[in-house]
């Protein structure tokens, strides 16, 4: 048996609090896994007074999160701080330097400088681990970083973010809008009090960026993820959706282009019968396309304590046993830089929905509109050719495969027309990889 | 760079060509990510003159397989012979005692030996990597053995047999029977002359017994699996299966029961909507209940050159990067000796089809029968109240839960029940812990 293993905890929150539970339950076994004792030495949390429901006996009590990364009786800091600067970035980088490895949840961190932190931690030949900062309990970090070696990676689809998929889900079993149910999910405690990280989709742009690098050996480039977020999204549309085949998931994205990567983040609409439309609630999924093993698709819980511990834990573990791997799989100076993609040349069907003034010749004006537009049009739906309240009547076309600068130029041409009132709802679908 | 890890691989089948494909092709892109250089030094198969597509220039010709644990320029020897005796077995033997790391794809291997090797592998400090022997190109194994060390696993339902997938979704598809759609999945190259051990669940079973002792920290105990095969499943059982929302899989279950480890690989319902029952052709999966990671589904490819070879790339690539881990998880001399459980206090809901005597009162006398071998019965259904050629009725049982033991008591006296032609079929109904 080696020494110990001498852990360091900034954060204390559930997932931090999930992680001391695991190590004092776990205790023999995880021992008996790694050759060593992991042994809690130290944390660091705001409120010492809080009743977390975790025996801290015998361990230090750090108020200043940075006194972790300089304690000479410390090998390892787990960052759970969260934030891409400030305290939880210096403590990383503090760590690093100090020669001390780091295992972090923190994905805004990993999106914004994750290049920059590989480097350092090779530097020192420290770990730099991060399995808890991409879909909670999946081990999706350790499969691309480790487990699929021998592939070169064509696309990356994923659900990566809980509170959006739980919306979407509920939205479709109960018919309700997208602010109804976002309400009842921040009260339920699924979406925070400010929800914009999550509906607007930045929470699952950081972690596709994080992605995007492991599969295509580029630096990490949260920059130039597209993103759009679901709060347009209506239960009108779930139903329309429903009825071609599909359902409406926030999906992220990441394939080679021929421009260069392209990472984007939107709601799109997945066939039924995909793994990835059968996803359902909090729960997350990456389907990986690789050229060897082919179609790969992970799915588990996203979130919370239990998943996100135990995906720290796995990073606690790989230290014990002493695989240090660079963080992005091949050394971050070989990590090429990103061509910037030009989202205009990216191609897909689109679901487009509008509401149309309810007189005489207004669809035949619209079609011969999008006509002009250059949009092929495989189905038009009228929901029974109703109107609402205000005279207007949804209308939605399903075309044939366009380019996203065709599909806007279209699209801002019809918010114009006179027929059209407001502007149209436009979503992606997505059906060609997902198996 | 550290010094090159020196590859001899034995046997050159489609997996074992895969990998030499990978080696070639990836060649820069696996030394960035291991650090060192992957050199395949030497290879033995058969027949040295057939062509596989891949350039054996420099690389050494050994036409005795043990040559390879012999060599002194060899420090992992890649197994890819199979069979869980013979050749292979002594081939692994002898590279594990010689100090050189094994990775094998060989699952019957393990599934017999697995422990008495991993002691061996443990004495000299070695590895001994087996990801390409559980579900193909699905990087169970690391998960298992390393992602989710802080959990406590609670179960594992895999579909882990490919060909009886295929099969089992090719008869729901176009309704044909079992032996037809066997003979076509022989033509397609998908089973083997010879499908008794994918058909019969063997091969299932094999696979089953390497994840049990990994789910629970257990000597692997191939002897004491529950083994039945699909051959008796009928494409209307698969009818009355989706009638009642079920589909019909093969599926392979480790549980933790009150007798000790239940390890049963045998045909079951599943009902539509969980992820198994998604999961089609020759695709596999594995849902892995864990207290802390919640449910986590892995789906994939199963076997082929592509997704064995990438496993196999894997286990190489560890090596390479310095894990060297005990082959599960704890060392063997910690691993629980198996309590051999008691299939009889098993308990399940069944589906129980027979095919009644048509005449008036049969049925009558059948649920009195089933009410005095104390069965509870939830649903019967007669399709359409039909009988065959021969003047039978096909009629279903849906049961409430029952124990194996009653079920099989009740199966013998209805099997000699004068209203009952032949032996009634039985498959257990799996609903309670796929989510």
């Amino acid at each position: 048996m080696s020494k110990p293993l001498r852990i360091g905890i900034a954060g204390l929150g559930t997932v931090g609090a999930g992680v001391v539970k695991i190590l004092a339950a776990r205790g023999e076994h995880l021992a008996a896994a790694s050759g060593r004792v992991l042994e809690l030495v130290a944390v660091s949390a705001r409120d010492k007074s809080k009743d977390r429901g975790i025996d801290l006996t015998g361990v230090r009590w750090d108020d200043d999160p940075l006194a972790l990364a300089a304690a000479d009786d410390i090998d390892i800091v787990v960052e759970l701080i969260g934030g891409s600067e400030g305290v939880a970035r210096d403590l990383v980088e503090a760590a690093l330097k100090a020669g001390k490895h780091v295992a972090t949840a923190n994905k805004a961190l990993i999106a914004h400088h994750g290049t920059a932190l590989a480097r350092l931690a090779e530097e020192k030949g420290v770990a730099l681990n991060y399995e808890a900062a991409v879909a909670g309990g999946i081990p999706i970090v350790k499969t691309m970083r480790e487990a699929l070696a021998g592939n070169e990676i064509r696309s990356i689809h994923g659900i990566l973010n809980g509170t959006c998929n739980y919306i979407l889900t509920e939205m479709e079993t109960t018919g309700r809008d997208f602010a109804d149910v976002l309400k009842d999910a921040q009260d339920l405690g699924y979406a925070e009090a400010d929800p914009t990280f999550d509906v607007g989709g930045i929470d699952a742009a950081h972690k596709l960026a994080i992605l995007a690098s492991l599969a295509f050996g580029t630096q990490v480039d949260f920059a130039n993820v597209h993103i759009e977020g679901i709060e347009k999204i209506s239960a009108t549309d779930i139903a329309f959706a429903k009825e071609f085949g599909f359902k409406v998931k926030l999906l992220a994205i990441a394939e080679k282009g021929e421009a260069g990567i392209v990472q984007r983040v939107h709601p799109a609409l997945v066939p039924e019968g995909t793994p990835l439309a059968a996803v359902s609630g909090v729960y997350n999924a990456v389907a990986i396309d690789g050229d060897r093993v082919g179609h790969l698709v992970l799915e588990g819980r996203g979130a919370g304590e239990g998943p996100t511990a135990s995906a720290v834990l796995s990073d606690i573990v790989d230290v014990a046993r002493g695989l240090i791997v660079p963080p992005f799989i091949v050394p971050a100076a070989k990590l090429k830089a990103p061509a910037k993609p030009l989202m205009d040349e990216h191609k897909s069907s689109f679901y487009l929905r509008l509401r149309a003034v309810d007189r005489a010749g207004s669809m035949a004006e619209i079609t011969r509109a999008l006509a002009e537009a250059s949009i092929s049009i495989e189905r038009i739906v009228q929901r029974g050719g109703k109107s609402d309240e205000s005279g207007r009547m949804p209308v939605v076309f399903i075309t044939h495969e366009t380019d996203e600068g065709t599909m806007a130029r279209a699209r801002t041409l019809l918010a114009k027309h006179e027929d059209v009132a407001g502007t149209p709802l436009v979503i992606r679908i997505e059906d060609g990889e997902l198996r």
